[in-house]
């Protein structure tokens, strides 16, 4: 703020602008500012990192429109999540869109190199998390990450799980997920020594709850190091894992 | 039924006994029956198998009652549950009562041969379960169990529960017990090759809720061979365990 | 692990392996040791004994091929659970399919002959609760038990449970399901002297929340001897009490 | 109302009471006018009714106070509930205070004679609900009913149950007061052919949740002619039960 | 059960019925026999009285079949409640069906004529509650109750509740209707001196849960005389309501 | 009261009135009374307020009479609530009907010139609000009020929000709705210094649990000045709102 | 902002302000600024207004600095609210303090002459929700409002409530305080024409859920024009009813 | 594990050791075997990193022999954390301890010098919730970090959270802790572009459950970027923060 204020203020001082057109600048000032960090964030940083757009509750013709703004603006890469096979017919129609049905994504332009810290691991406890784990496995893609899938080791089978040990042990970031009892955020985040991110899903019946158990399970483990985000949420976790994984490009 | 009924009828039929009295003795006979049942499971199946007391909400006086008439019946040995300090001070005042302050338990004789099929373990997810666990230990110990304790094997540090795999998959039944996320009946479950016994504990704090969390985590175990029992109900879960490992005997 | 260890070791000492061979052969054991115990139990323990499909969330081709890999393998009994008649059709069209609508079960290959303990009962509150005391029941015969099924037997008319007294003082194991309020596992609880598994369901409306009347009133059954599983789950029940109504020949 | 008023309007129609005498009395009517059912029912149906003040989060010099204006009125008979120990010896030190310390109440005047339509009988699941059952049992003393206490009567052991079927069979009115799985009400109200008024307590640990398991099963009685009162409400139940009672009183 | 089984006892004193008979027929008893007094309820107390069949869950085979035992044992009215339009157009397809879409329930037979104590008075918060409280409307009227329907005198505009007092204050047994926040209940209570038993719906949005926020304002409730039922349970209220407003009758 | 009833008393005085029709007359009259209270605030206290229709649940048989009631009265203007769009067309064949589909509202007559205090700002977390923000913004229209929308001004771009902030402080009353965290309510409750009628949305998944998160952050917001309505009811927060920017007008 | 700003900006248009001294003054502004509206709106506005400190979790040394530094501003009238009589003593050692101890509120300073637009009508269903209504009733007062205050109303006694109808009518404003099940909300809101704001409290037991009960009851009010502040909020209720009453000031 | 099997190998290959010391040695090393990647984790990575005892449940004894074996083996700093005056006065009394009351933290050794890849900030809403952030902090500290502490900047006063947006900005990782709605968590998360770990607290009353209001809140935080560890968990806050902000040191 500063460097902006400071000019503000010798302009006034030297006459070359009013007292109501400064009053006017500096009120205007601090949420201009506030917006362009943020704005930064997904945008400037790095070549080539994609924008999001969340599908969900967004009219086609919504989605259009914004895909057309962001590639105004020389977005090469863009990714729709929680888009129903329908919707992205109908966008595919306008954009050229690689829809990935399991994850119910759309990806408009090219993957971009990875260029993180190291490789984010994506398990699952079983099959039917799969599509939230695909969703965790684009976003963090289309930001730049190597992505190793781990899918159904689950502790049911507790073999199949210590059977990825090295693979957990290699793992920048791990991304847990899974239903029912979720126990598998506990069983990775006490074998791993890097960030687990703990997705629960809405997997189950009876008393998983549309995923509260899992999600219990989850806030509660016993294991360092593991942190929770909404049930289903695989582009949440997706996301963090990459800012994590961009640890050293940051500074 | 059918004998002691044939036998009243027979009565009837050859006048030596009246029909109000034969009346009397059919309305009254189903609840003997039934009651008969149940109390034989408790005192006639085996010699020196215990009875078990519920102290909470128990007085003192109550107990020592309970106590009395237990012993009239020639009962040898008797566990008290949910028994504090103070109580067992006065109670071993009258009896010789031997109290275990972890458990919160007391023994009024001896303890019985263990005669079952093989070794209940009871594992624990850490060391705040142990008051539930030793519960539980007592409650098979008194009732002619071998008891193995693995106390604070939880998956927080998953090589703790790994390195006793063989005392593990050498139990006929074990007993899971743990707060917190409980994902210990799960790890243990798809571990092991015998009826899983999971016992949630009040241990935690937050989201927790008073031992919830590990109650759902347990139901929803995805391991087979598991069941349920109340948050910190170690004594339906060693009573329990001891019918299982006496299935030969019962038949 | 001894044996193969000490094989191993040997073998380095007399020059027979490499170090480096040695040690990766070490490093993978203990996860190699774990996974054969679990696969054994399925499998290796006793002719005859069925393999289980959770058919729930799986494709119609996905469970035609584990169907193929089973029966490679030599699996002569399969039960696949939670069924749709549609794609019970689609898989009749490949295997032999024995589908049972009620239970949402298909079975390929014949049931085993019964060589547990007892006898399993199965009794239900009502005729809503069928479709999980089915699955429990085919659970249970396709693992080898002798099954006996008292449908209908409610609390509400209480005689028709006590009607019932000698089948369920006679059996081995009960799986005692009901929905609404679930009393039905604390009278037979407080009426049995063997290990009752508790299924809460579904069934009702209201304040019976899908189950959870049911669940938590199971959890809190006074009476000992009584466990709970999931909500719904049929299987769980069929299978733990297969195991416990096999423990005499596991020793 | 009508008797009241009505005199009043006569007196108005024949000159004995001036136009504004009547309206300061109408005025003040309407709080003994409305209310004058409510209290018609506490006080003038029958002879010797009592009046109830719940105790709870009164002091002790409020209650005194409203102990003396109901004396002042010529009520002879006055419950106090949920009244603790201390209070009632500072009470006692003003009126003839007869102190039940199990229910937590506190009775001034006699008891009256019973007058109902039969007998409220009074069961509990174990010892522990006696303290709600015996204020359930008081509220229905002091209006006027005889009670039959059968405490400890729980299903877990479902002969004590049956043995008191009689008992049952001849109950007006039956208040089912148990914690834990609440099962008692569904089995005595399928095995009572009257209005079965169901108290859940909050006895009980884990999943009890402080009454609420009891209370959802409760509520999910599949029995017909159970209703559910408010979690350890003895007296509301026996203020219903009376209510019922002396249904052929009222006509 | 005296007196059959005294019969028969007689009969066999006097050789008139053998041994093995008798037993048979004793053996057979118990269900007429603790049945007797519930079918006894339903049927034998008063000519007219009517048999209710839960039709939720049932299929049209089953609900044919049980109409048809019934009316081969002289049931000469039947209510079918929860009954589908499709359903009960295939019912009438075979039986003389009165269907009453706005209470999903259809009947057979004949009305009986009122013989209760007094008036039932059925009050709805809103017109979406009037599925249930016609469902409670049809339940007592087939039990030969008079019922006084006031539907939508909600406590929102709480002048239409208090222009309705007059039939509040004559009501014999009030059965209380809403969902939302359930303040009827509590309304009628404080101005009416009989029992009301409230049954709280799941009409509603948002934080009404289904019935929650009603059943637990209802369970709340200030207002003595006040019982809850299930969530939707019309049928529950309207049964109970017929047994307290036949209570003159049992005796 | 006093007046009405002082003619009544006057006019038995003279003999003009029996005491029995006096008796019936005052009996009736406080709930003459509170029920006009309440017609008249709907409907007499300005010229040009609405009436509401709650849409939901109603026929559109229902939904037309009660219109031509209201307008045979005079009314003006009527909102319909919770409209479909099918049930819209239907009544726009009768009378002439504005169908806002965003908001499943439909207006029958103009809308009234805004006559409040100031200006009512409605603010939604994100564009999946706006159906509810669009029924609090008609019914805050049809009631005379100027609205000022703001969508999309999420706390997850704080610059949106702030960038609003003029618009914020220049309220009258602000109503600010949002699902998910709604954070909304507490940040804008910061910033202003006016009434903020908070509204949580059933916008969300996994653990927004229908709008129960956001309810739950609203109702605890650390803000002054913040209350909250039942979630999506944006109705209630319109008519509040309304309510509020008349104060002045109402003295 | 603006008149301090522009000051400062002159300061510098005409030299008498250096620009490092106005870029200072400008950074630490904004606290002042954005914060001023909020500072003015509990200061500003009125003369006497008073500040509000929230005692919970505050030590007595950090209230007595608090008490202080608005001193030092010359803030006359001061309100710590959630002050316990212990803290209350030390504080009266340093300040005048007036304490009231069934508010559980201290006041420093004399309170301002009453002027809002009309009187705030603060009712209680019981006499325990006393105590969260004197929080609110000093927290309007300290405000400068006219306080009426109608406790013990509840709807169980319907004709305490209607018997103050005139009061009501009469609030510009209406606090409605109920534990229990609430249903207060619902009536005085179906009887006033002004804004309600409904407070539940954690008076009950049972199924009252420390408050939840009344708080899903006020929220699902079928009333028009109520709103729900969180459980016990006594603070926030009358400070919210103090901005509504002194809408006419603020434009 | 590498290192040491292989050191163990090629002594058995060349005849130093004999095959039943080296199995007995590779029988014990699983534990640090498999445990070795954690205990590397915590121990091995950098010098001067600390070890953690959560004291929570363990008696002083315990502690100080957790000490004793962790200094035996060369730790230099150790944390303990949830450890109360009376517990740190007592290990005082062992080893030079420096208590940190308000953390409820005891730290054994010195702090290590910060070597991670930045700074990480600790924000909380309001002062009851610094001892959470404390031992987040703490922990922090004693894993070799920069801590920056932000306390009380909750959003009911955004400008306070807006005046330190430089330094939120600044941050290599955020830690956002807060009680009530716990807004604060997606308003941090809306201006920052680094991960931010939310931690809900216990603080509050009434509908904050204890912190559920704002665990949920912060779980559907529509900010990207956030994820939530327990209520109250500062420590995983803390050592999540450490881990990540040590990323670029692991590779």
């Amino acid at each position: 703020m500063n460097s902006d204020t400071r000019k503000l203020l010798e302009a006034v001082q030297q006459g070359a602008m009013s007292v109501d057109d400064a009053l006017l600048a500096i009120k205007k000032e601090p949420f201009a500012d506030i917006g362009y960090a943020k704005v930064d964030m997904h945008r400037g940083i790095r070549q080539g990192a994609a924008e999001v757009i969340y599908g969900a509750g967004k009219t086609v013709a919504q989605m259009i429109g914004i895909v057309g703004v962001m590639r105004q603006h020389g977005q090469k890469t863009i990714l729709i999540t929680r888009l129903s096979p329908e919707s992205a017919a109908e966008i595919a129609a306008v954009y050229p869109l690689d829809y990935r049905a399991e994850a119910r994504c759309g990806i408009i332009g090219d993957l971009p190199e990875p260029d993180g810290i190291g490789r984010i691991v994506i398990a699952t406890g079983g099959t039917s998390d799969i599509p939230v784990a695909e969703e965790a496995a684009l976003t963090a893609e289309v930001h730049g990450n190597e992505v190793l899938r781990l899918y159904d080791v689950g502790v049911a089978g507790l073999h199949r799980t210590l059977y990825h040990m090295d693979d957990i042990m290699s793992a920048s970031v791990i991304i847990a997920i899974a239903g029912m009892e979720g126990a598998l955020a506990s069983v990775i985040g006490g074998l791993a020594d890097c960030p687990v991110i703990a997705v629960p899903t809405s997997v189950g019946y009876g008393a998983s709850f549309g995923g509260v158990s899992a999600l219990l399970s989850m806030l509660n483990s016993c294991a360092s190091g593991v942190s929770v985000v909404n049930i289903d949420n695989g582009f949440g976790a997706g996301y963090l894992a990459s800012m994590i994984n961009h640890m050293e490009v940051k500074k």
